[in-house]
This record gives structure tokens, sequence and C-alpha cells, in this order.
């Protein structure tokens, strides 16, 4: 709904009087409209217009490469044929007019009576009206204007700013015209400044196949489609109406109506792009956004424009409007991006000694086995993370470990225990998802950096020495402390019960084990100190800490390979 | 409310796809995100990020001289620590990165832990965080992010563009930050993909003043106002929130939240261009539009962007995204723009003749009486264009024939009928509104042109050559025919009776000017055939054309000049 207004009778003046201040180093405002400042050479003066109310249309389009002027009318109203005359007066540069509109009964009448006026007085002035609507009418010439008009006035623009002769233009803006299709469906009505209700509407869960840009019918209301089945349903219906032998190189337009956004029509564009291809298609310069819109009208259409060498040119062409800029050389940047390998760089490989052999086995077969432990884990883990969280702790490690045991088993067979749990952690992070993945993946890594693939023995104290690297990682990188309620609460009693311990490793290690399993049970007491638990903090009393519960299984189980 | 998605859980990984799709020729996928094409000399690699839902904030703000790649997280969501790892190491040219965000608890969170995992590779990270709300918080530390996105990564984007140095970067981010306010209001809600209901909503015909970009709460709701009053009061907050001794020039952005469109945001600029101006600021390159969104919700926001040399040359810098556009070299236009006199040139004048000055002055009176008789019938004409037309019939030709006047006081003293008559139908034409009143005035005008100013006599037979170019001009123009129920059935009439008339002119003209009032009067038999009145059609029958009506009016009334 349109709500900034002031005198709704005065909108579309008032709104102009800004758009020129705005832009008042590139337009200048005249009687009923806009016009560009003056190309270099003279040149064809292409005259665009229609009511307001869809902008970019008419007067965002004003500039260099694109339309000479603009012809202002209230919200979805016609201009007057003198303001048509007025503007295209100022824009003329002794080469010719051409005025270009939606094909509407009063843009008709008004464009033509100043098309009159304007030859009467000696200024040779054409007119190409647009005709893209394929839903308004079998018949081509009944069809009505919509967002091929970008497509028609971009052409003629383009070739004005060439420097072609006016018959050359008035041929370019019919053949673009001629090649140029449209299919739109509206989602939601829109609203007149200072209206209380919307001018039309369209029922709740239905879109109108169709439907004009002020409302006008459409062909058909169907049920609201997933953005596939909309996406397959426009690219069809295009593509069944295309000109006779018109190629396989076409340009694309998905405009949004108004409150149908960015991200929804690159969705749609995903679809449409794949259904062209398959269908043999070639795109050129897509262009997704909104370009003719209808206030806060919801919807989206697709145009696709059939070209041929001299179409291409003019639709790669640039151009430099207040809302469209075209620019074949963008500032420099390289021609392409050689990826950085997400894996162990070759030169960084080196072949396992025996004992580091031996180890990696267990790395692989420990892998596997928490990764099963997760799995069997994952409800429980989701549930005392229901709490005060969002109850997905258990979905995260079984992701996190699956991704470090496929990343595993992706490795070179000899692959030593450092390689292995430096990919192991890579995929981790990245698969995790949320903050206690990334801690898992990235201390996993900074723990392989402690191993030597190459040594002839790996002492136990490695096992010491990789579990601090460990345990400073999620120190560092969380900033949590003991008592936050956080996987610290099993992790740092672990750590330091292993640097301790007087014992051989294995035992040493499952007896450090017990002692997180029995703190991460002692975390129930606690009230979290850190992250998104901290709102919910009360309710997680009672319940132990989900990160530091699947940390104390985890090294529970890791201790059943030390022998 | 969002209306195309598939699977509303891969929303934002699918509409990546399309969007990457789109751009494949600048900008590369990497896991997480996306990046521009590298530069060709290495830079500052400047990240930045957020959840999707922002467009063109993030993922449509990178590209030279703005960012060199964005992490896309989930809508409304902060991407995990591990996608910011990932990016910002693909974008990362061996110059150090920023990673900058809104102040938001999960951003701070993962991008802190990114930049820790960044650091300890030895890759040099530095973290700049956006505060510009100022509705969020009085501290500005605790103020999260909104539209002054868009000044910090700009202002880092030009810096890291033009070569500086890590520490430089971070600085002019730090500096861009400081002196960057925010102040916005909701008209209403946003929906995510696939739900029933807004994320939240605002009552109608209030406003949330300050309300967050995920509808965060503000600090008040306020009956919504004028667009003007609206304007006054976003100006005022954030002035009254100006850094300390900042200087008069000053960055603008009016920035659309969703479904608030273009035209409405250029009228509430107009009021805030002005109270800017008056505050004694001069503004530099302002910019309005869409730049950081959410999703389709109402509401705009004031950014003021405090410059001093530094950051207005990164304002001002030159970037090409896929989004946003600027270039300090349009392409060639001439620099100004030299209106075309809209009135007679000064060679065409020409002294007028004492036939002609006495005729001038016939003129003068009757354009007089003429508009008194207009504001006289003013009502009675509106009345019968009422039941086919939208009864404003008798408005506009008050206000053409009192712009007719207008322009005839203002023409010089000694200026000739000729030249009165072409300056009364140019502003006849443009002030009257509507297809008859440009009727009107092109055809004055054309009346105007068989006149000599210059001539030593003006023979009564130049009356009849100049109804007939008035009758000409009304049939070419107009396109009608007698008996299409327009002003040419008592035009054509008192025309043709005129030419064929035996006796003298005046005697002549007062004969044809009662045939055009008695042919006016038979028009209420008719149906009409041609322009608005068409649809209507049968409404109309029994009532006179209001056209013809007003026409037969002044042809009578014109009889009373001659003698």
């Amino acid at each position: 709904m349109t709500k900034l207004f002031n005198d709704p009778a005065e909108f579309a003046e008032d709104q102009l009087e800004g758009f020129l201040d705005l832009y008042s180093d590139r337009l200048v405002g005249v009687p009923g409209g806009v016009i560009s400042l003056p190309p270099k050479e003279p040149q064809v003066a292409v005259i665009v217009g229609g009511g307001s109310g869809h902008y970019p249309a008419f007067a965002g389009l004003v500039g260099p490469g694109f339309a000479s002027g603009a012809v202002v009318g209230n919200i979805f109203t016609s201009p007057s044929a003198a303001h048509v005359y007025s503007v295209a007066k100022a824009a003329d540069q002794g080469k010719g007019v051409v005025l270009t509109f939606g094909n509407y009964q009063g843009d008709n009448i008004n464009f033509g009576i100043a098309a009159k006026m304007l030859n009467n007085e000696g200024i040779d002035t054409r007119i190409v009206v647009v005709k893209d609507d394929i839903a308004s009418a079998p018949e081509f010439d009944k069809r009505r204007g919509i967002a091929g008009d970008f497509t028609v006035f971009k052409a003629m623009g383009a070739a004005a700013a060439a420097g072609k002769s006016l018959d050359e233009v008035e041929r370019i803006g019919n053949l673009a015209n001629e090649r140029t299709r449209t299919l739109g469906v509206a989602f939601s009505g829109c609203t007149m400044p200072g209206a209380a209700d919307p001018l039309f509407s369209v029922a709740e869960g239905q879109m109108g196949v169709g439907l004009g840009i002020h409302g006008e019918p459409g062909i058909r209301d169907e049920a609201r489609t997933s953005a596939d089945q909309l996406g397959t349903m426009l690219t069809k219906a295009v593509l069944a109406d295309a000109p006779e032998d018109a190629g396989a190189r076409v340009g694309v337009i998905i405009n949004g109506l108004g409150t149908t956004k960015y991200e929804e029509l690159f969705l749609l564009y995903r679809t449409i792009a794949r259904q062209l291809r398959e269908a043999g298609y070639e795109i050129v310069d897509p262009e997704v956004g909104e370009l003719v819109t209808s206030l806060d009208m919801g919807g989206v259409s697709l145009t696709v424009f059939w070209l041929d060498d001299e179409l291409e040119t003019a639709w790669k062409a640039p151009a430099y409007t207040c809302a469209y800029r075209k620019d074949p050389r963008p500032l420099g940047t390289q021609s392409s991006y050689t990826a950085k390998s997400a894996t162990v760089a070759e030169e960084d490989l080196v072949a396992a000694s025996p004992a580091a052999a031996a180890l990696a086995e267990k790395v692989r077969k420990a892998a596997a086995d928490v990764a099963a432990l997760m799995r069997e884990q994952e409800q429980y883990l989701g549930e005392i993370d229901a709490y005060a969280g969002d109850g997905d702790h258990g979905r995260g490690m079984v992701r996190g470990a699956e991704a470090a045991v496929e990343a595993i088993e992706q490795a070179p067979q000899d692959a030593g225990p450092s390689q292995l749990l430096k990919l192991a952690g890579r995929a981790w992070a990245m698969m995790a998802g949320g903050t206690s993945g990334v801690l898992w993946g990235a201390s996993l890594e900074a723990a392989a950096n402690t191993l030597d693939d190459a040594a002839e023995r790996l002492a136990p104290e490695q096992a010491i020495v990789a579990v601090q690297a460990f345990t400073d990682s999620m120190v560092t990188l969380g900033g949590a402390e003991i008592g936050d309620k956080t996987l610290l609460d099993s992790l740092l009693p672990f750590a330091q019960s292993l640097a301790n311990a007087q014992d051989d490793l294995p035992v040493a290690w499952k007896q450090a084990a017990e002692v997180a399993v029995q703190k991460a049970e002692e975390t129930a007491a606690l009230s979290p100190k850190k992250g998104r638990a901290r709102p919910l903090a009360e309710k997680s009393v009672g319940h132990p800490d989900p990160g530091a519960t699947s940390m104390g299984m985890i090294l529970r189980q890791l201790g059943t390979y030390f022998s």
C-alpha cells in the first residue's frame, strides 16, 4: 500500500520535483516531463512516456544510450498531448523524434495528437507503439505494452546513440517490438496514493495470469504455485508465442512489479534460465529486477526478446540512466578466477610413515564410529538442546561427523593422520553449520597441525599435545570460560586430567573421559552465559549442556582406540 | 508478502544459485557466498555479509570499488563462521582482509570466530562493525547496523580499490562508521518465504519509529503522517544526533525497505533535501532507492553521512556491482542545457501595423470575455460532461481560457493579433489538460499562423481563412468526424456557414454562430463515437456534447466584436 504522500492530487508532480532535484547533475525538468542533458553530437530524440507509478519506467530510463526524454503523466494516467509535445520539442536536436509508449487508448490519442503537432511544425516525428503482452489479445496489434517497453525503448535508444537516422531508429524500434513477448502474473493489487483500498485485488492463494499493470483483467485466475512451476508456466507460454524463425539468441527480463522482491526474482530466474536453455536458447545479457513496476503491486513478468545481430548490438550497448546502467567495460577485473584448493595442497602431502599409517587406520575407524554414535544420540542431543536452544545440536553433530567421514573416505589411501584430521576438520566446519560446528572443525584442524605424518614414531605425549591444541582452539575461537555451560565444561577438565595423569595414555584417556562425562552431567545445574541460549537461560537449568554432553560421549568413544 | 518460493528451507541457497547464474560474467560462487572476479592489482579484501533478505545488501554490493565478497546466510540469519572463513579465504589477495557487517549478536560471534581462524593462519584480518541506527540504543557501541552498512562498506571498498593498506582501509571504515547516522520507520511487516503471517506487524494507520529491519522494536509507534511531516521528523532526529564538528558536507541515503516505492522515496527526498539545505548542509551525491531492504517490508530510512575530504573522495569514487553502479564520467553529454524559448522567438517579433494593433485590442478583450463566459458556464458544462465523461470539461475550459488571458497579459504591449493568439494557444494547450485542451490550444495557434501582424490591412476574408485553419487543425489532430458527438458537430457547420455566407462578416459570423449553437443542442440525440465517453455512450444520449456546447457559446460570444 502506498503510504507516503502529501496531497494525493499533487503526488506525481511532487515526486517528480524530488526526482529532478536528485538527478539535477544529468536531467533537466521541462513542462510535462524530463529530458537528458543533450548528447555531444545531435541524434534522433527517443521520447518515452505514459503515466507515473511505473518507475523506473519512464523517467528513470532517460539518459545516454536510452531515452532522450520522458513525458510524466499522473499516476496510471496518460500525459496530455501538450506535455508530450513540450517534452519532444525540448529534446529535439534537429534529427527527428520517435514517440514510443505502451499500447493504451489514452496514450495512443495524446501521443498521436502531439506527433501531428510536431509534424505540422516540420519536426519529423514517428510513433512506435509497444505491444508485448501476449495475455492481452490474440491479435498482435491489439496487445498492450508492459515490460517489453524496456527492450523496445533500449533498442531505439542504442540506435539513436549510435547516430542512426530517424528511419533506421523507427525501423529498429518496430523490429524490436515484433520480437518481444511478455507474460506476467499478479499476486496482489496496488493502492493509489491516498486511497484506502487497492485498485484491484487478487484472491488469497491465487494469482491473476496475464493481469495488466493497472489491474486490467488477465486470462484466468489460478492457484498460486511454487516458483519452479510458475517459471515453467511462464517460459512455456512465452515460447509458445515465439515470432517465426526468430533464432535461438534471446534477451530475457524477469521484471518485478513492486513488492515481489529481488531474492524471489533470482529464484524465478534460476528456473526460467534452465528452461530456456533446455529449449535450446542462449540467454544474452539477462536483466532481473524492477524495470516496469506498478506502484506496490505484487507480481512478476517474463519478457523474451528474440535477437538478431542488429538487435543484439543494441541490447548489449552501454547506457547510463538514473535507474539503469550498462557498461560493457566494468572497472578492471581479471577475466577469470582460479579457485583456491579447499583441500590440502599437493606440495604439503607427505608419505605417511609406518607409525603414522597405523594411526591413520585408527583415525578412519574412529571417525566412522563417532558418526555412528552421533546418529544414535541425535535425538537425545536435540531434546536437551531444545530447552534453551533451537534443538539442532544433534543434527549439527551428525552433519559434521558425516562430512568428516566423507572427507576421510575421499582422501588418498596413504594419507597420514595429520592430513586426514585436517580434511575432516575442514569438512566438519563447512557442513555442520552453527557455531559449535565451526569450533569442532577448526579445532580438529588445530589438533591435526601438531602431528607429523612423516615421523618414525608417534609418542603417547603427542596425543596430549594434540588435545591441548584442540582445547586451546576451542577456548580462543569460542571465547567462553569454564562455568558458562558450554562444551568447555567437559573439555577443559578432560584436558587437565589427561595432562596431569600418571598412568599410561590408554588408562589416562579413559579416566579423563569419565571426568568429561561426569562434568557434562553436572552442567545441568548451570545457567548458560554465552551464545544463543542466554535469552532462555532459566529454561535450561536442570538439563545438561548439549555441547558438553556430546563432547563427553565422543571423548569416551575415542578412549576405545588406545591399546 | 513473499509469494515466490519452492522449499522455504532452501530459499536462500536457491535464490543465490539464480543470482550467480545471472551474474556469472563477473561473480564467482564459493562455499558460503560470492566473490568478485579479482582486481588486476591485489588489494585489501573487504568482506561484507549477514543474512539474506536484504538485497542488494549483501551480495548485490560485490564488485570493483565496493565489496570483494559477500557471505550469504539464510534469510535474516547470520552466516556460519565457516562460511565467513571460506568467502574471506577465497577473496584474500595477500593484502589482508576486513570483515564488515551490522552489529548483531549472531554476526558478531560468527565473523569474530572467522577472523580468529584467518589470523591464526597468518591472514591479517580486521573487523569493522556498523552501528548507524540511532533508534537502537543511546550508546553508540550498542547500536545495530542498518542502511549505514552502505556508506561504511563503500568507504572501505573505495579505499581498497585505491590501493590503500589494510591499516588504512580499517581506519577509513571506522571513520565512516563514526560519521554515519540512520533513522527508519516501518509501515508494515515482512513475511518469510513460506510463512502464512508476517514476521511482525504495524497497526493500520501507524508507523513504528526506529523499528529494525528484522522487526526489532523501535522507539515508539506514531500515527502515520504526511510525507512532508515524516521527512521533517527524520531529518530533525538524525541531525540531532550529528557527530561533533563533523562539517556541513553530507552524503544522504533515502532507503526503501521493500514495498515503499521509488515515487514515494522521491517525494520524501524532496522534503528532506529542502530541510537539510535549510539547516546549512550541502548534499553530496545523494542515493535514493532500495539499498538495504527487508524482504517485502514497508518502510523507509534516512541516512546522513558526514563527509571529510577523505570520505568524500571515497563516497564519490566509482563502483560497479550488480545492484549499484557509480561512474563519475557518464557516457558523453553536454554539461548543461539551454532551454528553448517557449514563447515566440525575438527574431519572429514584428511591430504590429495600425490595423493589426486594432485587431489585437479586440483579441485582448475577447480573451478576457471568453474566460469570464467559461467561468460563468463552468458548472453547467461540468454537469453535461458528467453523464458519460469525467465531469471536468468546464474546469478544463476555464483553465485553458485563463491561461490564454494570462499569456496575453504578459505579452509585449505592441504585440499583434497573430502573436497574441499564438501565445494564447500555447498556454491553453499546456494548462487546460486533457485532449480538448490541447486541441483548442493547437488550433488557436494554427489560426494565428494565418494572420500577418505587419499587414497594412486585414480583410474580412482573413477571418474566414483563420477559422478554416482552426477547423482543419481540430479535424486533423482530433481525428473525429461529424456525428461523432464532439465539438466538430458545432464547429464544422459554423465554418461551412461562414464560408458560404453572402452577407458581410459581422452578420455572417452571427448567423453561423447561431447554427453552431443549434447544432450543439442537437448533439443531445447522438451517441458518442470517440474518446473516453465511448464506454458510457448510452448514458450521454439525451444530453448535448459538452465540447460542442462550449464551442457554440464561444463562437456566439466572438460575434459581438465584429462591427
